[in-house]
């Protein structure tokens, strides 16, 4: 029997995505990106000065943060400085976020110079991360024009464009986008970042309950594509426009 | 000669001020409160527990925390996670907050529960700790209304509204509701908590670099007292609204 | 009916006021200040350094720290390093005193360097912010004259004098200096920073209990002017004497 | 022109794997495993206490920490005590740890107890993660089968053996188990957990500098495949030893 | 040639001991005793509460803390909470301060309720370990005192006294009661705890620059006991005092 | 009665010393020493930067750091890094180390670098520290003879061995050497640091339970020379194998 999804959703069907660029008026980039209920807001900022591992090695660096607001979340969750110490869920998104975003730009052309990527949790329904990707992309593109608009570059360092989507088994049935609620009942759960061209730049695949085989591995990229390719539609589309 | 105050706003005039309620769906309240181009996000949680000093006394607490995300300014400002304690500034103000709401709501009557105020600023154009105390009002009524609805209050236990402004001397001259680049070049420098019987809460005034006299603090306060009423107003069209 | 203070109090009398100079021997300025039975040690340390965002800028400053010790209070307090983190309270109160010293202090006649205040409270009996103000600044202006004797200032960088001292009030009665049974009774409670020209340096007035009107206001103002009168003599009358 | 790996090792063959049980001799479960250069520490500890959130829940739980000694590596890293918060690579692996256990393991059968597994790298040479899941199930199954000896389980709560091994993308040449030297320079890299029924458990591919096509995915995956049945037979042969 | 001491100290003499009684008020044992400049301020505080591996066990417990105040030394140190971590000198005083003064006290008498001891230096100049133990021992006799007087003790759970005192070899000359600079100087370094008996509790000698022989330990011993000798006769003449 | 000791050793008698070189492969000096069932891994690394103290003073510096893994006591011990400070015991046995190795060794012709001891317990059954100091002397000389080799140095910058052992008094009888238990148990506990020419560097005696006489104390170091004298041989054996 078919899973009857919120909001009558079809199993290969993304939840509402909506993207609104320059939300807020400092940073280079800003981005607030919306998978139905869930919002990141991501920026990018640059910084003059790269990490002390590439001083000197003529070459650009990026890096992302990723936290969530107190308020999120379900249950109120505590600031990290009030835990005393990092969130190690945290630090693990951020990693596969400025991993991601590195794997596709051209560092060497990018010039001594970071770009710092803030992914900001505002409300979490499932799937922080993968939006984060989306969203961080379209902040990192505006960040990288602004730097063509001052002189500072006279391409966009960008070999192609990047999203991400998770999909999941729950009861031996295949879901795109989870929300909160399917992601938490999953019995297997999977992050894919691809590139435009239809690579893989991350695949992260976890069972939670049940063990799941090759075959049905297959079957979760063949549905991550399907949503990768519409949430690259979206970013083109948002980038299209004048900013 | 008089300052040209940026879009040509009148010395005793507040910047457009938008209250949105709900903003966020999980939180009991949740309000972003906008002078002009400083944005907080205010939202109030209910805990069942109560701090360990009041265990057993039969009243309530209110307690907040105040942060900035690191893309609200103008320089990108670190996480305080990241650099490895709490940042003091934030400290003083989130303990402004807290007293300043503690001081109007009867805390017998909220009886043994905690309200946690969160006011996390999106964009910082000055004003910030006034903003979210004024948000942080309406987002505790609003918390405060939903144990109504659920039967664990029978009338809100606040004495009456609060609101806050920030007023200063800059080149002699007074002004009211600072931005940022006002506030960094006043000598003087008060942030006043007032309720809607005209009393004051707090008041807090720093000479940054010339000292005050008694006749200038009187102006302050008279100036402080114009802005209050109109965002006590403010407040009160907003919760007049079906939430 | 008026209220017996401790020692038979006038409502406008300060507790008995002890300044000792030269308390300890390493520090640029050593002063012992006493209100009543609140007793701290505050030092002024000479650093040829500035922070790292005025080098350059050929302007000193002036920064402060201040601390209990464990046995200071009624019931023993935890040091900061065994709770893990730095007290709030203690940071607001040495921001405090750092913004106070720097606002009659000519930064730019004391060149390139920094004062380092430390107020260490051996004893607290209320009002230790206020004593930490008054003694500090006669620790300040012994590390300064040590500069003149070393012929790296020509005169002393101060514009005015500076005292501080609180008022609050008490079942509708005035009260100058509280200790810390009346603060911790007082429906209101303000602590003024005055200069030797009657000038506001800082206002904090915080309503625990009972908001407080314009009226009360001036009244508790008039109440701190008394104090800090006296307060600003004795500070004369010490640093009159031969070191 | 295939690449000469280290001694001459074929590009679908392990490195020489050793495993030693009993290495120390107070852990309920203690092995040194080594994937040729590459030495870890697995242990296994009972602690009758279950984590806050399953207290009541009438199941247990494995918990997993990793961390490398300062010698461990080429260059000395730094102890995290002395880096003042914690690696979150570290962190990032020991989650996976717990994770990868958790799923072969009946939490229900396990009753109200916590396994701690603590996998401590002596000495690094690449693939330390893999070695640790390899090893760290063998340390779990030595504390389980001491919970039999005590009476407290009646049969091991295993649904089956898991094991883990890496494979990558070096010239486009697939290569089984890379040692450090090969993981640095490779393209893609991805990091297998497999059961002894060919299920995956927990699969990471990132495109270090090149994305990685489906066809190329599966050909990893088979190659991961080959080494992984390799290792569950050493794991096997091991633990049939009289302990 | 002999060496010529400070203030023409003779090589067996000690400085200057000043002890001082009820220094502060909230603290039931407090007391400034100082060697020479060396000044620290010792109090000891009672708890009801015993540390968790003692719950139960009929039996009290004694721990201290000690700690610099900024401005005790030559040059500023800074305060362990703005370090980010303990210091480690400090935790290995304090564990030495805490360990003699359980030796001498008959822990089962004292019942199940703590002693916090803290050792805060007002200013440091050589010695500062060994006149705290000195002057640690008095605050606990007093605090010990004040359980009697409350009827929560019947008599002092005491074995002996104990007193402390550093030796020390500057160019083959014996030494007694270091300062700084003696302390800064010396080839070896002893510091000796006693009770009143002649018994060693602690003794802790370090080459600082020349390893030292029997004969030079011994001679040291002899040394350090005719200077404690003399500070245990202090103690009891200070303790005979009506407090 | 005479004490009946684990495996029949008499009260004069070292447990089993094993000695192992290059146990790993990274550092310059790896060793790891056994006294009995206690393991340490003892590496040195060298650094060519001098701590910031030392910068220009043309000598070097050796610098120690102790730490336990998780499994390697009785019960399993918490990481550092999660307890959030550094462990206090830890910081005095890493102090000693060096303290240790540094008496023994000529600064100024080690020249401007420093060795980085690192002692890691795998396995602790009491004399963890003693044998740290045992088996750091031999990594140090290890990382010492490879800068000769590289030509940086022309001779062996050591004045002369040093090795270490812990004595004890349980029941009124001397002990050498003590395990775990024995250590749980003792009244009297001394750790001495010796040189091979019979001097002494460290003496650190303790009276955990009952004060110890000036002969007992005689009593002990005769004992712990014949310990010392033992372990010296078994470190020169070692060092003179071909590494």
């Amino acid at each position: 029997m078919p899973i009857i999804r919120h909001m009558c959703r079809n199993f290969d069907q993304l939840r509402p995505i909506t993207i609104t660029r320059n939300f807020t008026k400092y940073a280079s980039g800003s981005v607030l990106i919306e998978y139905g209920e869930t919002k990141v807001l991501c920026t990018a900022n640059i910084d003059d000065n790269v990490p002390t591992f590439l001083k000197g090695k003529e070459q650009g660096w990026i890096t992302a943060e990723y936290a969530m607001l107190p308020s999120a979340t379900h249950q109120r969750n505590k600031r990290e400085i009030n835990q005393g110490k990092p969130n190690p869920r945290n630090q693990e998104i951020q990693r596969l976020i400025g991993r991601s975003l590195r794997s596709i730009t051209n560092l060497s052309q990018l010039g001594e110079r970071q770009i710092l990527i803030d992914c900001d949790v505002i409300q979490a329904d499932g799937g922080t991360r993968t939006a984060s990707i989306t969203g961080a992309y379209i902040a990192l593109v505006d960040a990288l024009n602004s730097l063509i608009v001052q002189g500072k570059l006279t391409s966009l360092p960008i070999y192609e464009a990047i999203a991400a989507v998770s999909v999941g088994v729950y009861q031996q049935q295949l879901l795109l986008d989870l929300d909160y609620k399917e992601d938490s009942n999953c019995d297997t759960d999977m992050n894919v970042v691809m590139t435009s061209s239809g690579k893989i730049i991350e695949i992260q695949g976890t069972a939670e309950q049940q063990a799941f085989s090759r075959a049905e591995l297959n079957q979760m990229l063949d549905l991550a594509e399907v949503g990768i390719r519409q949430l690259l539609n979206y970013q083109q589309q948002s980038l299209a426009k004048y900013s």
